[in-house]
């Protein structure tokens, strides 16, 4: 397979062979590959040294008209027409969800033909399985997409930072969460309204579950978890809380007090285990990660050697994930007729040495909590959660109160605690929302320095 | 070369081959690249599947003590000693300087061996001719310390922004000047004193000329844009303006408006050719790289798929230098028996594609422009200065005059203009200070918004 290429400038009329590719899905990611594979094929060849030709596409529907050229493609609506074809080299699987995209990537492999996918949820709940796979057959499987969109930050991790000890990582992984928060913070709204606004822009999915309960930023965390410690895809062992129970109410008050409040996941190496959690957290304003506002994502890494180290740009969208997608395939054309085990691993580190390492629990995690409650202003209140915080060796910072404090009528305290350990905190806010002088549940959002 | 390696948890008694490395220098850089080898040994064996072992390193002085384990090392005074030595693979260059690290690194290659360095001036004003040797014997030469220390920027943009046509790119790429503008603005001091502060804290050289005048970002500079654009070394064409004429005045005047003062390099396409540019200028407060403070370094980069991205960290420092060292080191180890034709090109663009681009002369760069001057308060003043700026085709966004404003005294007039044709501006502003009612020279500093 040789084609003629022309370039403007000085390189040209060089002869260079193509590789041919197969798209699995044409929607938002799929198009998107294709427009950039088509306006920067000349770009993309002087960089690659190897034309990169898609020749076939599976679509839900072949007669949708879409916005791209499609002149020179078969267009099919049996993904394994696609992953059975003689002719394709590579696989890009870009349709979403979980079981058909197992099975067509596992053909894939079996056909002999690389792959690259954007499916977060396939590498992480069933990444051990495709990578032993592809492993066994000197193939590679590509999925830079699947991380914080065009941001390269697998590259980053598996590949920048390959001196280092990765001591934690903290992300800004889904673009909707943080687009919401913002908006509440900047725009002093609640969170309904926001989400509403968020669907209608097209930031937020008709039904937005997986964005915000967490569910889509798990499923990076566990990849870049993974990475970052040469431990195998621990999915299900990911702590996961979404947004829906933030209120502007304390964005407000974390303000105050100097923080932003994002979404974040956190992989983090302690003591003789891992955490991995993903939930809302106070960050100090003047942190970088912070200032990431938007549907935008950052993810902040600790490593030994280079110390603090940051990533950021567009972590969804059309052309952004495209741009990872065809990095890849670039990635992917180039070592092609390389020896295998020269080539870097799927999960950064040789398959052989992918260790097990305990997950925690959460109550041993230790982190500062935000709390906010509500309590009748009646003398010995404070000194009675004090005693509490006492026993269970938790140590305030800062206490602020809201309210005209007349007594006997209700205020709001607003307390930020020292690191303390999460299972003296719960065991301790248990009791404290046993005291007749506290109205109803306490607030608790976790604080984390990031430094 | 066979060794043993033990690994704690599963990865139990792996037998992995070796790989000998030899050091040229042994300073602050070398001796963090041996302690990383040493401390991280275990987990760079899991990433690159091979021992690096460094075997040998040429030093200035063999008798003098170092921080670092040197049991099993050869040491020698003469550099050529280790590029000729037929047990080493890998040379890694981290002594500076031009001269002798140009020989060493072309007789290595010439003997067949690979080169990692961190050595910018070596790269931007040798690299054309390094490349070529390389490329001719199929052979690596790796520079990701070469630009902005620890930050993987040459990774993020050769390889995981590949997909896309880079627009722009601007960076914060030379830590002392960073620290210095940021003491200048937070402190309030200035420069002179700041720079003695640096000097004594060790962020600045005794003779602080190649970071304080622009040399040092423009070296890194001159290799961003070539990785970025495909074009070849062209070290001689930047434009470099150091901070040493930046007042602490200024920097407030900024701040009032907006805007931070950075010490940046921008490269950018634009028309038919690229601007190369070093200079200080204002950025808008609430980009993200605006609040890159201190010695840090951060490199944002505008592409066509994937919008901005930004990376973030250390620029400079033993271990952060000696994290992309070894990085490097475990690409060329994992790489060393792969086809050379696949490999990803040293400068981003496959060497028969690197094109020539017409470099833009200073004249004909288009920026907006933060002006101060002094002016005598009296009628006219203002008219006859907005007559030669509109005949220029120069507007105007925003005034602020500070002074009492008393009839005929001096007064301080800060003036932002839109984006504007540098020589049009240089022109009006040559005409500006002939004017009776203007004392001296007009301050004038780039206004870059960065998006």
């Amino acid at each position: 397979m040789v084609s003629r290429c022309q370039f403007t400038n000085n390189y040209h009329e060089v002869t260079v062979k193509a590789v041919n590719i197969g798209l699995i899905g044409l929607g938002t990611v799929g198009s998107g590959t294709l427009s950039v594979l088509q306006r920067n094929a000349e770009e993309i060849t002087r960089r690659a040294g190897r034309e990169i030709r898609v020749i076939g596409a599976a679509v839900r529907d072949v007669s949708k008209p879409r916005p791209v050229d499609l002149d020179t493609l078969m267009l099919t609506q049996d993904p394994f027409e696609i992953v059975n074809h003689p002719e394709i080299q590579i696989i890009v699987e870009v349709m979403g969800g979980e079981t058909i995209p197992l099975q067509a990537v596992m053909q894939a492999l079996d056909n002999g033909k690389h792959v690259v996918t954007a499916n977060k949820a396939l590498i992480a709940i069933h990444g051990n399985e495709i990578f032993e796979s592809a492993q066994e057959r000197g193939l590679m499987v590509a999925f830079e997409a699947a991380v914080a969109g065009g941001i390269p930050i697998i590259k980053a991790i598996r590949e920048g930072l390959s001196a280092n000890r990765i001591e934690w990582l903290a992300g800004i992984i889904n673009g909707t969460t943080n687009y919401i928060l913002t908006q509440m913070d900047e725009a002093g709204c609640d969170f309904g309204d926001v989400l509403a606004d968020a669907q209608k822009l097209g930031y937020a999915e008709a039904d937005p579950t997986f964005d915000i309960e967490g569910i889509d930023a798990a499923h990076k965390l566990t990849i870049l978890a993974s990475i970052a410690f040469g431990i195998s895809l621990r999915f299900s062992r990911v702590h996961v809380e979404g947004i829906t129970a933030i209120t502007s109410e304390d964005i407000t008050y974390a303000r105050e007090l100097g923080y932003r409040i994002k979404h974040i996941g956190i992989a983090k190496k302690s003591g003789d285990g891992v955490e991995l959690r993903v939930h809302p957290a106070l960050i100090p304003k003047n942190r970088l990660i912070a200032n990431v506002n938007g549907v935008k994502n950052a993810v902040l890494v600790q490593s030994d050697a280079v110390g603090p180290t940051l990533y950021y740009g567009a972590g969804a969208g059309s052309e952004p994930t495209a741009s990872a997608i065809v990095a890849d395939l670039i990635e992917v054309v180039r070592t092609i007729t390389t020896d295998p085990e020269n080539r870097v691993p799927h999960l950064a580190f040789q398959p052989g040495a992918i260790i097990d390492m305990r997950i925690l629990e959460m109550e041993e995690i230790e982190t500062a909590f935000y709390l906010r409650m509500n309590v009748i202003n009646r003398p010995g209140v404070m000194a009675s959660i004090a005693t509490i915080f006492g026993h269970g060796d938790i140590s305030i910072d800062s206490v602020i109160q809201k309210g005209q404090g007349r007594p006997n009528e209700d205020v709001t305290i607003i307390m930020l605690t020292q690191t303390t350990r999460e299972g003296n905190l719960l065991e301790a806010l248990g009791e404290v929302e046993k005291l007749e002088t506290v109205n109803g549940d306490v607030v608790k959002i976790r604080l984390e320095p990031l430094s």
